[in-house]
């Protein structure tokens, strides 16, 4: 049993989300960060077990939600207070599940750092991930235009379902011809990209003038080629983040900008909506992470205690 | 004699800057944009000779300064009224020459786009070049420590004149183990970069977390290898920008933004001063090109009538 220190609760998890990083985690190719717990598991639902010294945010038995350095397929889990919310009403603890690490991604990489805008038009890969799904769904939020790149037919018309105004199928379509159709020849002011090295170079060219690429996983490699020169003509950007590395007072500042921003806009479960592909009970993590990587899901995998 | 049409001034040309770009487009490598004069030139001051419809902001023989899309080695020279700005007072037309490209391009560049804080320390490379000094000026007045590259021991001692705390002769030193060495580890916040694919992996290395790379100048090629797993974990940006092709509106913010921020700082000639390298006769511009691709100039050269 965990116990918690200053400015730190300790959360009876009822569920916790699967994410790819959980993944590679297991596979030894994503060790956690210093002083976070070795077991997997980034965001969780559940309620306050116990608190530390100064807390006033919260008491023993709210219902909430967190985003963790790990430790999350547990029973129990520990976090600095920085990083928990309220489970939002009309919200139960599975469906609060698919909030924290695919918000505080997805919120600090559209709107915080590649800034969009309502008007705007986002290009989304990987659209029926928990991740994915997110982002088309904050985008609309936002009144943003989104395209979005999946791998199946079948996907394209989920991503329809859940909001895109287009919906490209990689293997059977280019999506920088795509995009540039859809824009009509202007190409896109912001890319969320979770593909990387081998998507740099179309990333860019699909970019509009003034376009953001912001690049949060790089599952198709690191390493890529950038053309300066494409770059400066387009006075484009090119960013990148983790969200797991950061402090408990860099992921606090995140959380008080979704309270603020975000929050509102989830009890009516309208826009913004639980997307769980499956539900899974923790002692069968290991069959929610074969389904993770099968890549079948659409939306968030979570594990029931 | 051109003729000013709506919102556009004629300007008798006094002085007209030398850019790297000017060099360029003589050798056919950087066209004018459309509907630019094909004559080079991008920066002037002078005289208000003639204005068109509209124009409420300079009258006949005021002193101005102005950046140019081209025609700047002129008599006269056409330009929409939004890219002028008065010569500051104090300063000649000659010492004004220096002012339009290299203020535009730095200060949109460090201020607008790469956000450079009092506090943060900026790595500009080809510290003497006119952008290049103009960077350390506008670094210095922003309240940021500088760092630059140059390519001899009399440049490193010109930078550290114009105010740069540290300066490194890339033929001797590596710029990267220089640079972590000077930040005791941190690497920088911004870095300013003219030479573009070749530099790019070395750049990202240099970095500081949430750290930001402007490329405004590819002089060592267009293409490099951009690692996107360390871009994430330094949670960094890359981003390029030209100052030519904007329209005359969006110049027209920079210009504005100018007017506000730096233009009150310019008539003491203290932090930001005229850095002339050498001074030629328009008819002489061919001599005025064979020192800049010398290499050997610190500051701007300027043409004058």
């Amino acid at each position: 049993m965990p116990v918690a220190g200053d400015r730190e609760v300790v959360i009876k998890v009822a569920a916790a989300g699967i994410a790819r990083a959980d993944t590679l985690q297991r596979q030894g190719k994503y060790p956690p960060p210093q002083g976070a717990s070795d077991i997997p598991g980034l965001d969780v639902a559940g309620t306050i077990h116990s608190v530390g010294n100064g807390i006033t945010e919260f008491a023993m038995g709210d219902a909430v939600c967190a985003i963790l350095a790990g430790g999350g397929y547990a029973e129990y889990c520990l976090t600095p207070v920085q990083q928990v919310l309220p489970v939002p009403q009309g919200w139960s603890f599975t469906e609060a599940a698919t909030l924290p690490e695919n918000l505080f991604t997805v919120y600090d990489n559209l709107v915080t750092r590649a800034q969009l805008a309502a008007g705007e038009t986002v290009l989304v890969h990987g659209g029926t991930s928990g991740i994915g799904s997110m982002a088309i769904m904050l985008a609309q939020a936002l009144g943003a235009t989104v395209i979005t790149t999946v791998g199946s037919n079948d996907k394209c018309d989920a991503c329809l379902t859940l909001g895109a105004q287009s919906a490209i199928n990689y293997k059977e379509s280019d999506f920088v011809t795509a995009t540039k159709r859809f824009t009509e020849g202007r190409g896109v002011n912001v890319v969320l990209d979770i593909v990387g090295g081998s998507y740099l170079e179309r990333n860019v060219a699909a970019l509009a003038l003034e376009g953001r690429i912001a690049v949060i996983a790089t599952q198709g490699g690191r390493v890529g080629n950038l053309d300066l020169g494409v770059l400066m003509m387009k006075r484009g950007r090119i960013m990148g983040s983790t969200m797991r590395a950061r402090t408990p007072e860099e992921k606090g500042k995140v959380a008080a900008a979704l309270r603020k921003n975000v929050w509102p806009l989830l009890p009516g479960k309208t826009t913004i909506r639980p997307i769980i592909d499956s539900c899974y009970a923790l002692r069968d993590a290991c069959l929610a992470h074969v389904r993770m990587e099968q890549g079948l899901h659409i939306g968030k995998i979570v594990l029931e205690n």
